[in-house]
This record gives C-alpha cells, structure tokens and sequence, in this order.
C-alpha cells in the first residue's frame, strides 16, 4: 500500500514534533548507510534534511544498500531524540518506500562536498540546485521579486506586461537579435524604454514591468548574458530626476531590509550578511565624482567614462568618507548618455551635463536612470546630436506629439541585484539557466 | 514660476477636499471650452477627471483657445461646489501652466464617445488607452498578476525566472520562432514545461513564473497571439493530479475573489459583473462530459475532442444542473494530451485515459494541465507511443534519471484570464501590445 504524499510533512518540521508521533517525510536520499546491524537513511526535501534510522532487524535494512544517493523515497516512522551528538530529532523507520531511483553515478556532486566548476554545475544545474546553497540563493532572489512587487504596487504603480518582439530597438540594432517572424525580421527586446515611456503617454502615470531582456554583444570573450531579467520602471510628473531617485532610494532599501528580516536562514546556509544602507543614499554629482578621484590620484578629466576599477576605488572613497554603501552618481556628461536622456542646464568644464543617473552599490553600477526628454521638438534634435537618423525613430517619437508628460525611469537587471546583495562572485550563480554566446542549454 | 508638481494630487482627490482648500492638479486636457465670458478645462488624470472654471475676466481666459484637447496641463486653484446639476467640486482657477501641446488632430477619439475598429485603436494604443475603460481594464489586470503571485508565495511556491531562448522545444518544433543566436538557430521557448519539470527535479517541490511565451501557429487566417504572457506552475509530491486542482481552484478563487473586492471602481467603469464561483469546483470526468453532451443531442463517441462549441454547450449544461461556473474536465483520453501527460489506470470504450484535465470557466476553456509521468523508462515509451524519436529528448528525459518525483502544473494565460473575469469580447483587448502574424506594431 502506498503512502499518501497528502500526509507528508517537511523534513525540517520533525524538529518540532514530540517523541512518539508518527510521521512521513519525503524527499531525496541525502545519504544512505547500510553498517550491517543498523542502517541510516537521510532525507532531503526543499526545508533541510532528517535522519531515519532503520534498526537492526528491520525487514528493510537489507534494502537499503539498493538505494543510489539522490533517489526520491518517502519514509515514515515515530519521531526520537537523535542519540549524535549533534542531537536533535531523527526519526525511528517503521517503513520507507522508494518513489524513483538515482542512475548510480552522479555527474557532480550535490553534498556540495567536492567543488565543481560553474560551467559543469549549470550543464547540470537541475542537479546542482539540490546543493542547498544554490537553493537558498534563488528563495532569496524569488523574495527579492516578492519585495520589489510589495513596494511598488503599495507604491501605486500599475504593472505592465509588454512585447519581447519587436519590430525595430528602441536603443539602436547594433546588439538586437533577430527572429525570422513568418516572412519578416523581428527583433527581440533589449529594453522596455520603448513601452514604459509609452504607458506614460497613455496616461498611466506610474509604472513597472519585472521580465526579460536580450542582449546581443558581439564580442565573444566577456561571458556577458545575453538573457537577463530586468525591472524597468518609470514615473510622469516629475519636477526633475530626484523624485525618481527618492522612490528608487525607498525601494532598494526596502528590497534589502526584506532580504535581511525574512531570509535569514538562507543568508546563513549562503553565508553572507547583509548591511541596511545608510538612508538617504548621498548624490555624489559626475563632476564631483572625478575630482573626488582626482584627489585619490586618478587622473581622469570631465567628459571620461568612469571605468570599472575607478568604479570601486570611488565607491571605497564614498564610503570613508560618506559612509555609504549605496549612492547616486548624477548630473552625467550627456555625451555619455542615450538620446533620450534631457539634457542638464549646467555645463562642467565645457561638457554639457544630463539628467542621467547611475545607482551605486558595494563599489558597482547596480541602475541606469534619468529624466527624459518629452518635449517632441528637442527630443528630435537630441536624436540628430546622436548622429541618428531622426526618421527612422518616428516610432519612438510619435506618442510624444499627443501630450508628453515630464517623467523619467530606470532599469535595475534582477541578475545583478541578487548577486551583489548576496556578495556572490558570479552573477552566473544568480541565474537559473544562464545565457552566454557559447551557452544555451539547459 | 514653474508649478512643482510634486505637490499635485490626484484628479479624484479633489472631491474629498474642502471648499477654499488650494489645490494643484495636472494631466490631460479632456475637453477645453471657451464660451468668452467663462471657460472651462477637465483635467483627466489616471484616478479620473475634475473641471477647472475660468472666470470672466481671467487673464488665462484668452489663452483657452490655444490648448488643443490631449493637451498636458497643470492648474492650481481654489475647491468650490460646482454649480452643475451632477453636482460635486471643481476648481476656481488661479492658474494654469501648459506642459505640452498635443497635436490638434488625434487619430482617435479619446473621450471614447466615437467608437473606433480594434485594428486602428491598436495602432494608436498610446492614445486608446487614455480612453478611461481601457486602463481600467489594465489596472485590473495587474490587480490579477499580484493576486495570483501574492496566492502562490503565500502557498509556498518559489517564483522562478528561466530563459525564453532555447535549443529546442519540449513540444516539438512545429511552431517555434526560429532566433539568430550567433551562427547558431535556436528558438523561442512557446511554455516553460521543461524548465518549470526541471525546476522540480532539482527540489524546488513548489514553482510558478509568470512570463511570455511565443507560439508561430502557421496558419494566417486565425488573429492568434503569437506572444502572450502565461502562469506556468508545478508541484511535487503530488498523490495524483486532483492535489493540483486543489491548489488551482483556491488560486482562481482567491483572483475573482480579489478583482471583485478591489477593483470595484473599475468594473464600474468596464460595466462588468464578476460572481464569484461555486467551491469546491466540480470535477466531470471526459466520459461524463461526452456522456452529458449525448444526452443533450450531441452525437459524440469517447476519444473525440470536444471543440469550442460542444464547449459552451457542455459550460451550459453544468452551469444548469451544478449550478457551476467554473469547473474541471478531468481524465482526457490520453490520444489528446502531450506525451509527458501520465496515463490513467482506466479506459473508456477501449479509449486510454490520462490524468490530464482542463479549467474551464464560463464556456471556455482556461487552464490545461495534469499530472506529469515522472518514470524515466515510461516517459520514454510515451514519447515513443507518439510518434517522436527518443532519443531528441534526451535533453528533456536525462534529469528524471536521477530522482523524480511525482508531480503535476498547470499552464493558465494570463490574457484569456483577464478576458474572461472581464468578460471582453476580444482577448486582444485584455493586452497591451497584441502580436500576431500581421501585427509587430507599436
């Protein structure tokens, strides 16, 4: 007669039963030890794991070695105080059944014993995800999507579901993939810029959209993704960028002190801590950024791009001296910034500065934000400075002739946000199933 | 001086203010009328619409007349009882900014007065869906995405975010979008059937993701949606696909229970209806319904599909003597169901039975789903007994070889289901940018 799956219990809830009670587990074979007169079994499901001893003179001790780790089983019997000296509770087998066998040989570990390469681990991720690190790394990033969701609907914004296929890329088709749609090409999305902004024509007002994005970098060296989940928000009827970054401000620490308060068991099977950011984060303007860098010796002038080594040695002079973790770098060189970025008032040292914004986080760009321009008239002359042929934008300037209300966004990638709040080193480990130009399977 | 407009509120809001209170608003010129000693503005926002009076002797009162209609607009003012029969408040203007022009002619009418063909309010979306009834359709809409996400986190699953460029497709190549990867073809993903099985082998036990799928049906003549957005859900441990229904008829509860309660402004607005359904939904086996549908006349055998018409008819028939509308067809021969759909013990006039079902609401169907075959050596004779060649999904059997439990999902979209709580006419209606094989606009 078969178990009732109906009845099971998670393996970490044996803990808090009393001595006696019968219960049935469920789950993979953590480890299987047959030593003759007694026998162990231990169970793995998505919570942790239990031991169930299987005495000796059981009629199933001598079925034990036929387990393969990492087969399903279900087990049931009564609850006991373990006699390890790691104490806690066990349960005594009245009777185990064996759902699905293992192949014997696993292609990699899932103990998380013996160390694996990440190429070798994502070939098998589905086995790699048992590892309950890796587990626990995407519980924290499903409540990352929770807590984002939870501030922004509380927030007022309206959730949108937009196209991946495209007929042509808002941000220019050096990085668009194709699709052959029937008899046409179509691309696919490499930013929501396009329909955020649109919704904002229509009259939504405030609004956000958490999917994918592709990206087709040419460059085959970087292991860049070429899929990544990305949060793309926008906002009408700001005065000016700030009213973005005070509601982008409100929302990473919201994400962080969710992750900190209700992750805490995965922050400890992951090993890694989680500071709240210093509230308000500073606005550290571009041009005060480089002589910020200029008095640590760097010589970089108004009008260069910040790279990724003086990304962090700003981020560390950010934090000795400010104190924070988390910062806005504003006011960039419009040079630097798409054309639909409105152009600032001010200049520094020749360079006409922007609306557009970075967010900064542990030493690395974590958002890419501004103003936009809405007025149709500049809009067009900003796309001709780009060297953009302003025709071949009509589709994108178009809704602006109806009525464009003042507003402004950014896109943060889900990737990224994880990693670097769980100080991982890889953005790969933050990912299902990465996608690279050499990778695309599983 | 430029209004700030971060001291502006909602439209809506206006009612609740007191007579003499200064109030700032800002939106879309909904209608502008200069009868020259009085004017009149409505400022539509996304909450709804005030009137604004300019009196005789304004010095704004002139410049009415430049405002086009859709027009963006800020204005500041005292509340006052409007002297209208409808009653309500308005505001007395001090004054008014224009923030920007829109074109005199729209291609639309946007106070939805004039009704326009789908084809061309699709052309225009930015424009119709300023028309009030289309953002309510939107809001409830994303009111639809939280309620079923806040429904499943709180049941403990764990939303997953998988890739939508894939090497292959889990059911079959027929009718995928080929992608240029590089100098490789791969495809769009058209469900996450594979990864959200994978997810479940690798001991997630309980996932769900909402996302786009793309599906290249070939024929031309239907409008279908080559891209629309859908739930994908599974769940391990299952005892037989009835512990799936369990969880799928408190979530779509839980929805129309939700859109009910908190969107009844907008149902307003789309004059709709929604009843909540009859729990515990009723389960019709397929040799029920077929038996069910010969008795009302329809001359059908076991193993033939039942199609959109036998459906409403068979809706009809158990809405008359369940008094249900919303229910399961369950136990589908299994000649209809995809092969990774386990087979059931019995048969009916020498027809298979499956432990597939269907959610069908309302006369249409919602929700295709069952329990899954989880043994490795049975899935393959199924892929076999359809037909395909074992050995091209190796890539989807390889992760059952190493401990799989039984489990079960479903996939419901999310467009069909905004449509059917609202009872639209066109499901294209309930998306925001509709794809099909003649439309990759806006």
């Amino acid at each position: 007669m078969a178990f009732s799956l109906s009845a099971r219990i998670p393996a970490m809830a044996v803990q808090a039963a009393s001595d006696g009670d019968s219960v049935l587990v469920a789950g993979w074979a953590a480890q299987v030890k047959s030593l003759g007169k007694i026998g162990f079994l231990v169970v793995r499901d998505r919570t942790g794991q239990v031991q169930v001893t299987v005495p000796g003179g059981h009629a199933q001790l001598p079925d034990l070695g036929k387990i393969p780790p990492e087969s399903v089983i279900a087990a049931r019997g009564a609850v006991q105080q373990s006699k390890l000296k790691s104490g806690g509770k066990e349960i005594l087998l009245d009777r185990f059944e064996v759902i699905a066998l293992s192949e014997p040989n696993l292609p990699i570990d899932v103990s998380g014993k013996i160390p694996a390469g990440l190429d070798i681990r994502l070939d098998n991720r589905f086995l790699d995800l048992r590892v309950p690190r890796n587990l626990a790394i995407f519980k924290v990033r499903s409540r990352i999507n929770v807590a984002i969701r939870e501030f922004l609907i509380g927030d007022g914004f309206i959730e949108m579901q937009t196209p991946k296929i495209m007929s042509a890329g808002a941000e220019g088709g050096a990085t668009l993939f194709p699709v052959l749609y029937y008899d046409r090409k179509a691309y696919l999305s490499q930013s929501q810029q396009l329909y955020k902004q649109m919704m904002l024509m229509a009259g939504f007002e405030k609004v956000f959209e958490i999917g994918p994005s592709f990206r087709a970098e040419k460059s085959h060296t970087m292991r860049h993704q070429t899929e990544f989940t990305q949060l793309d928000f926008e906002m009408a009827f700001i005065d000016d960028e700030d009213d973005v970054l005070k509601v982008l401000e409100r929302l990473f620490s919201h994400v962080v002190k969710t992750v900190k308060e209700a992750c805490q068991e995965e922050l400890a099977i992951i090993g890694a801590t989680v500071e709240l950011p210093k509230f308000p984060f500073p606005r550290v303007t571009y041009p005060e950024a480089i002589r910020l860098l200029n008095e640590d010796g760097v010589p970089l002038k108004v009008g260069d791009d910040i790279g990724t080594e003086d990304e962090k040695r700003l981020g560390g002079i950010v934090k000795r001296t400010l104190g924070a973790d988390a910062y806005f770098i504003t006011k960039y060189p419009w040079s630097q910034k798409p054309f639909y970025i409105m152009k600032d008032d001010e200049e520094a040292d020749g360079e006409r500065l922007s609306r557009g914004f970075d967010f900064e986080y542990l030493g690395d760009e974590l958002v890419s934000g501004g103003q936009r321009e809405h007025r149709i008239g500049v809009l067009k002359e900003q796309i001709a400075d780009k060297g953009l042929k302003v025709e071949q934008f009509d589709f994108y300037t178009t809704p602006f002739a109806y009525g464009a209300p003042p507003h402004g966004g950014f896109g943060m990638g889900i990737d990224r946000l994880t990693m670097k709040i769980l100080k991982l080193e890889n953005v790969r480990e933050a990912i299902l199933f990465p996608r690279d130009p050499d990778r695309l399977v599983p």
